[in-house]
């Protein structure tokens, strides 16, 4: 499939002139005419409704993995639009026929907003740009090597354009969604804040604190999570450009590297700039499995506060039961009350699935050898999948859950009254022999604290509830 | 997305029937009229060229993660029209209107054909069955929960779908396609066995061996994969169907479990038996963590073949370059020789996938709670994708790659006799000082022993010859 | 340190014979008098309290890698006694002296038993024997290579050992643990067979079912876990030796692999062979990845076993508090019943740590070049811990935690009574309509079903209880 | 085994004083004579030569898992130190009596400095001050939960030394060695750069680039992992002291968590803080995780680096061969030249390791329950191993490898000039056709690019050196 190519070919022009494979399989077999293709292997039929080359579909025939599943993330496609458009917009500073430039520009825009994402966009480009100029699709009146690609290799533009996908999606999909996220915990943190509850340690009864203390931990959580997807970033935002075949930037000119990175910059409104070692950029992908990395620890957040949430709002009669979330599909009209939570369940998998790209992308970034590392599209579709799915499931359980959490305070005043946790307060007052048998009666009778002192006689109700009061306990003392 | 929804109603007619939600993303977006559903939520609009119901619909809207490339795995879709199938037949048994029964089945094996990836099954069936029956859609003269689903629930017909999916395309795609991969090698091997070759331990120069005792290496770690894979198939062959919403099989007759089972079997041509324990086939998935286990060792074996291939076929001039690797995509004509291993990275990115799978898999299998692991469809999906992959890439490795590959011979030969490791071979015949000095003497000069050796007069040419035979030192001695 | 290291020499007799240089941290360092080795590099102080020689005192020195804690796993170092005493045995049949191999014998028999685990070995061993016969420590009376490692490489020997220590501790450690585990999960699910309790399908209350039929899935998933591990054998059983350098043999007699894993086998009581391929044997270890992706697999089950419990377990007051766990170390005084679940908390750590090895042992697996993988030790050192820890937590597990689990039976039928699950059992009776009314009414108010039912006055109490009867929910019908 | 307890029990006195249960299982077998301790429990043996109590001894009974090996990290012994006796300075500011304060500081500074590191710190701290103090061991006059854990908890003390631990760690271990490393590559790349060699992508020969910008490549890896550790380190800085048993803080004082952490910053001299949200800093461990995904990216690059180089050496005659690396261990005398790159196979062991133990950090930290996450443990030591093997290895591969690798200048200038991806510059002079076919000459026949050249008189030896500059090819032009 599309996604385990990549391939570079030495053109028969010169060395500098490299293409990348990729692959579109989405309709690509509903084809039913075909017109010629020729390349150096000889001809060979391509279907007539698409614009790529001999090349492509040689690549389609020879890498037959995955199926339509499989293919090219849309990122990086309208990332090779962004990167072609800033080439051209750069190259022709350096001498590209203004004409011809213009036209890539424009049909690189076109792939930039996906317009041609069921084609492949190197050579989809240069016959793009030629029927602007008036010419037949095939007639190479623009050239995909000598214009679209020109002082370009696929050893720099692949890595380039999955860091202006990256970043691009990053900034797009993933922070919005975390930061809507983390305000609606926020929110929430401040609405419970009153709400007295008890705490679990263990997984066991502890001392109180307030519903909007917990929920502060997890706003605290997506605030961090936020902070550690951005602190990656300054390592994504180097583009290899300029790079060329190995690093060196052989074929391009002094400068290309910062003029193209500084045209991608303004492009996306992103801090781009030109790679310091392009050596680095093209044999390691270290900046996806740094990224990836804080994605990862991100996953293992949401899992945490995901978890918690659907243990807490479990029920409703034989759960903890102490939130309670929003019903989003039909749950049964004849036992009201048993609401699934599925964003959580939603969420949980996708973290699950985000702790297993990260190790892929790990494998895949440190199995580089020599000047490229060329595990490139499983990296940069790992990476993809795992901001998209992060971002889109933030945003759902955001939405369609922690907006909605109301908390049981009839159950949670109910629990919390419930406990023993409460009896150390009695100390003070009644000395800790007293206070422990209160407790042990409590404990072995099943009722509460204050049923069971007031069987003892060892004080008021008035007195229990003087010192009894779990307010106090939700902090430092002065 | 699809991808991550397991959600379970409570019917409004039995605490038997349940609907699990999936959702079919592919092209939904793409309708522009609409007819109106109803559930207990009240009125919802569904596209109306889609078979499926509101329920459906709701989750569409709910789960907007991961976009079109993150909908249920065809296999899983195709699984539940066996399902469904054979659940129809046995219920018949059960007495099931046969009329009904039978236009069940019949649109049940349209889903097993593939003929409504597009739509929803379960609903989907049902209009599909009363379509053929002469009812219209929507009419629910054939009722999902009360006909499609009786003596179900998502949570056992989720499972079982599961493992049919699972077991089909390991054995239809996997299976195959290594076994074809196993034979390939093991000519390679033959066809190679005759080469003496230079060995390489901690990467460094070590004793000869044959380029057909090298490939016999590669061979048995595929042979073992089959066998790896194999064994953990019984786990996978036992079926939850029975187990209805907790193990138990409430709602269900005694022996529906192994009528299903043995209808499934028929129908599959596949040994599935019953689960001997139906609360372990919901709570759990470790047959689907063990199987994963299997792939991920597969997924090392192979990135070890591929890696080995690579380097042996490095070159052309500057690596080992002892093998020569087929040439399917157009190299350079001004370069020859340069041809790029695509297939080994494209075998090896998926292991890559594989490996983080496997991590995915497990993080999925050890969250469940109590009477249900609800990982289920990112287990799944991660399960599919690694057994596709690993298949659709061996028989690639296979076809494009391991077939064509031919031995250098004379590069093979010119590294061996190269090589000071024969140095050992004149021992017997001139003494250890003054073999260490032929070594010696070639080393510092950068000569063959041969050279060496006639250089310090120490035998003749001859002799050398005689004495230096890496033939005999492949193997044990009588 | 020792465990990152494994040094392969060529000797200055033979191509033959090599060494495997391990090292023993522990306490080397204590030694205050030392001793003038010498190798090819020149003289080398070595403590004249040990028995090694002048390369592991290099390695030392070289490989200063994470201190004391890490050096060279106890089994590691009895399996190489086991397998230099098989070897002297199986040469002494080729030649060796009766009167040398004997002495290697009884010293390599100290080594098995675990007398000289501070020192290196197979010097160690020459050293030894040589005292045995009465010669001095370093005479090399009994020479380490021409004896002790005769027929052998550290090629071959290494991975030999690697297979019989995994093998002996998963046949004396891990194996035992899980079936005394099963047989405890097992006696409980029988002692828990009647009480009937609510059951949880996505955190929410569900359909009931046995405490026992609860633990009959735990049971079956350690059941499972053995027959995983057990699968995973035959491949584990297979011996490397006989290989030498790069799986030819060169250097050893025909047969000798045969006899040796035949007698490896004798003295384990194990059915070790020698491996089909010695190639495979060397260059993969795919049997470790293989063994440990069912290891994984168990820590994915028990993972799952101990969450439940914990969860199960959790209160006293404001959990679920459906079981009573054994109170191990002291709890609180004055706050009874609060009982940490520290046994469930201890194996879910370990759980942790072993899916975190199977990563390490498939990076390790997959990374081998040519003839040889090199990453033997972490491979072997990962799995030797992920055995022994998931031997040891689940004796520990079983005998603190399982064995003492007590049901808590009138919390869980307070819970299951309470619970609006049990509506359904009413329709029959008083219709749909009438059983919801209930539902809706218990739910608003807070109240049983029962209350809310003799509230409305739809049954009386007398039906409600011939109705309502979970005993008839926890199977199918017949 | 100590590594798998995180006990926390709610003391006699108090709810705010808790015991963390460690085990230091090093050599507790070895005691003969016992004294008796007693808790709520009763009365226990004690080895009378162990400074613990009870409950210690206790937890080595009921957590005999793992072995000596297992046991906690010195790293956090250590940390426990510091931080006892910052506590015990601060609660001298709120009315600690001095002379008992004071003899907590030198017996906590004893821990501090590793001196009692086969004893438990806590009640050991204890023990060791009423020693100073003139009073005898066991009589409890300086009180381990009064005195010593005065406002502290386990639940904020552990994550506040786990937190001490890996900051005190990643400063003094794994920077400075990553910081040499990243020098002595620095100083490589410098000294090689003027090494024109041949380039390769795909593992396939490409266009030349000089050995001092390969190294400039792994010089900025180097240079990219000590950034990345570092940009985690403001989470890791952050102290959970204060929070005492869920976070609120419940009996310490206002200031005391910000008290403490600057004492503690003070002592260390690393900018630590308290924990802006205490709840987050109890309930998970997303700072470790993300440490240890700074971690697993810095393993990533090293393993690229590493690998790079022993293929780049991989010799001596029949690999690569550019590269000589230093011979630390005896090779063979009689074979010289044959380095195993026993440093690369270490630190790529290692790397491994550090990839595991990242999905067991990740593992840990998304498993937390409500205020507590219980895997503290695993995770530290986890993380310190991680921390630890990535620093001596770093510093061993810098010492013993990259410091004195030369270059093969010879066998570079060799492959370079032989190699074919030269030819491209003749196109100017002789045209594309002729260069072409200068090139399939020289494949054909196997001979350099300049002989063939030569042979079809398409120019003279002098127009070729003047034309063919491998020195002009290695950067972009002006």
């Amino acid at each position: 499939m599309a996604l385990y190519v990549l391939s570079r070919r030495l053109s028969t022009r010169s060395t500098s002139t490299t293409l990348l494979t990729l692959r579109f399989t989405s309709n690509y077999s509903s084809s039913s005419s075909f017109r010629e293709e020729r390349d150096t292997f000889g001809p060979i039929q391509v279907p007539s409704d698409k614009l790529w080359g001999a090349q492509t579909q040689r690549s389609l025939q020879n890498f037959d993995i995955g199926g339509p599943r499989e293919r090219m993330p849309e990122p990086i496609v309208r990332a090779f639009g962004i990167l072609k458009k800033c080439a051209a917009k750069v190259n022709m500073e350096y001498g590209l026929d203004p004409a011809i430039g213009k036209a890539i520009m424009q049909a690189a825009q076109e792939v930039a907003e996906g317009k041609l994402n069921d084609h492949f966009p190197l050579v989809v480009i240069a016959n793009r740009a030629s029927e602007i100029l008036g010419h037949k699709r095939g007639e190479k009146f623009v050239h995909p090597n000598d214009h679209v690609n020109r002082s370009q290799s696929s050893n720099d533009t692949f890595p380039t354009v999955m860091h202006i996908a990256a970043g691009m999606e990053i900034n797009s999909r993933l922070i919005p969604s975390l930061k809507t996220l983390h305000s609606t915990l926020n929110s929430k943190s401040i609405e419970f804040k009153d709400i007295v509850k008890i705490g679990r340690t263990h997984t066991q009864d502890a001392t109180p604190l307030t519903l909007g203390q917990e929920f502060s931990g997890y706003t605290t959580q997506v605030k961090y999570s936020i902070d550690r997807v951005i602190s990656t970033l300054p390592h994504m935002y180097q583009l290899a450009q300029g790079g060329t075949a190995v690093g060196t930037g052989l074929n391009t000119k002094k400068g290309f590297d910062v003029k193209i990175a500084s045209a991608v910059a303004e492009e996306t409104h992103l801090p781009f700039v030109t790679a310091e070692n392009k050596f680095e950029a093209l044999a390691a992908h270290d900046a996806f499995v740094e990224t990836s990395g804080a994605l990862n620890t991100i996953a293992a957040s949401l899992m945490k506060v995901a978890n918690d949430i659907r243990l807490l709002g479990s029920g409703p009669r034989c759960g903890l039961g102490e939130l309670i979330l929003p019903e989003n599909e039909p749950g049964s009209s004849i036992m009201p009350g048993k609401v699934n939570p599925t964003q959580c369940e939603a969420l949980t998998m996708v973290c699950a699935q985000v702790m297993g790209n990260n190790v892929a992308i790990t494998v895949g970034g440190s199995n580089g050898h020599f000047e490229l590392n060329v595990f490139k599209p499983v990296i940069a579709s790992c990476l993809l999948q795992s901001v998209r799915l992060l971002g889109d499931s933030a945003a759902s359980f955001e939405k369609n859950c922690v907006r909605g959490i109301q908390a049981n305070r009839d159950r949670i005043s109910k629990l919390l009254h419930e406990s023993l946790m409460l009896v150390t307060s009695l100390n003070p007052k009644i000395g800790y022999d007293k206070a422990a048998a209160v407790a042990k009666t409590a404990h072995k009778e099943g009722t509460t604290l204050k049923e069971a002192a007031l069987k003892l006689g060892v004080l008021s109700s008035e007195d229990f509830d003087s010192l009894v009061v779990p307010e106090k306990m939700i902090g430092p003392t002065d």
